[in-house]
């Protein structure tokens, strides 16, 4: 490394791993993704993982690392808690908690609990996102939105999460497409095109009857019996109806905002912005891979002030 | 066999296969259950698996056979195409089909289809009960539910079936409790007990907020995280949100009605009508065994008058 870095900063969920080395001015030295999850380092090891990445990008002995994700739950490195809610962004950082018997500064961030009997809730790795995507969003309330294998809806006023809820959207439309009997319907279709009409028009039927949200998945291969639905348009109405179905829960628990924000990345984000525009929403854009890295950003100046 | 059979009746499903030998009389001479449904017999022969089952009874060569179910889809033995709705019960038996090329009598009826682009639904079997427990209902509009892998609700004016709705409730419980994250928190569990408290509270719940299903199912993990929800609970809840979530949706869609009739039997039919219960409703009971026994031997008795 040409430049002297100031920390590292991971974000380790669990099925990926992202590190960057962050100069003094704040710069990206160096970057290394792989699939080296939580669900991998638990079998390989998990330092082992670091240090290799950090080998591989010559990485100074001293350099403290800053993580946030699945690497602070109780099956991960070291279970690093939560927050509970309402939650202030700014205490996160306070309650970080380092990794014990290493030979470096280690601290993993806690992650957000809403502990409510009836709507229970956990996120590790978002409320870092939240904390780097915050800034940009000045006073007010607003609810932002993270797509993913479980999607997380934040109603956030100003720093404070109020509370949060979780959607399965894209575990489910995983197994579903995998799984049932949908998985003829919708087999060897690429990736779902948000400006595919079948796919609004489903984000629409579930939108406006939620509770039909079984039946209409069933209609996918009843489509593809009577009507010959193609596999494109059949992923397309799958991934729109439970999309359209989140959005429907996640606004009517979402009382009066002053805006959407969608903290996404890649072609998920892309999807989401799509089934939100087709509703009529429009959706300030936050890049997730940019927002986790400022979180963790924020997180280790505070920790660590130069 | 010591009394001479009338014909032989086979429920022929995705997997499952029943046969029973009647007698002129109506009586039950000879009973066969295998597992053989139509994904086992579409590799192993139609024929040979129902020769087999003929040859343990006995059954007389001259034999005519009636068969409902997947049998008669496109990929089962010999397509028999659908009614379609609005359709008359008694129109079903005429529209039987017999199988080409066999040395005896065998008719397979059709299905249902409902040709509506924006709901399209289909059932093979399902319409075969509802004409065997359609009789007892007397005149009037009934909502009647038939529980399983792909549960359906008839909304039924008099013999007329105006249209129908399949939730995919089971398929999804079964998915969901084996390939995803709620696959931990539901693990060991015995089979959902419908007097469980748990049970009737996700019930509630999904039909209160049916756009929160995604979310819900989340809960279950959340739950089970935040407040060591057992398994058993676990189960029951993920069991009472899906069934919910489907008398949610098929309520909404039902318009007034006389009453709800539920064909079930076993564990399911106790379970959904311990749901239908805890939410005020007082199904009529008819046993799905029978009532498919009995739409068999009503199209029989049509097609082969004594």
């Amino acid at each position: 490394m040409t430049r002297r870095g100031y920390y590292a900063a991971v974000d380790w969920g669990t099925s990926s791993f992202r590190l960057w080395i962050i100069g003094q001015d704040g710069s990206v030295l160096a970057e290394r993704r792989s699939g080296e999850g939580m669900a991998t380092a638990a079998k390989t090891g998990f330092q082992r993982v670091l240090d290799a990445h950090l080998a591989a990008v010559e990485a100074p002995d001293h350099l403290p690392i800053i993580i946030c994700g699945m690497a602070g739950a109780r099956q991960g490195w070291q279970e690093a808690g939560y927050l509970e809610t309402p939650a202030k962004l700014a205490a996160i950082p306070g309650k970080a908690i380092a990794v014990p018997d290493v030979d470096r500064d280690i601290r993993i961030l806690p992650g957000l609990a809403q502990r409510d009997e009836r709507q229970p809730d956990v996120m590790r790795g978002e409320e870092t996102q939240l904390l780097g995507a915050a800034d940009g969003l000045g006073g007010g309330r607003h609810l932002v939105c993270m797509p993913g294998t479980h999607s997380k809806w934040v109603r956030l006023s100003g720093e404070t999460v109020e509370g949060f809820s979780t959607f399965m959207t894209g575990e489910l439309f995983d197994v579903i497409s995998r799984h049932t009997i949908l998985s003829h319907a919708v087999a060897d279709a690429d990736a779902v095109a948000g400006d595919n009409p079948a796919f609004a028009d489903a984000v629409a039927q579930a939108r406006e009857k939620p509770a039909l949200a079984t039946n209409l998945l069933f209609s996918v291969r009843a489509g593809q019996l009577l009507y010959g639905l193609s596999a494109a348009d059949a992923r397309a109405r799958l991934s729109g109806m439970l999309i359209g179905l989140e959005i429907s829960g996640a606004l009517a628990t979402a009382g009066s905002v002053d805006g959407i924000c969608l903290v996404g990345s890649g072609g998920l984000g892309a999807l989401y912005r799509s089934a939100l525009e087709s509703q009529g929403f429009a959706p300030r854009l936050v890049d997730a891979d940019e927002a986790v890295r400022q979180g963790l950003s924020a997180a280790a100046r505070l920790i660590w002030p130069l």
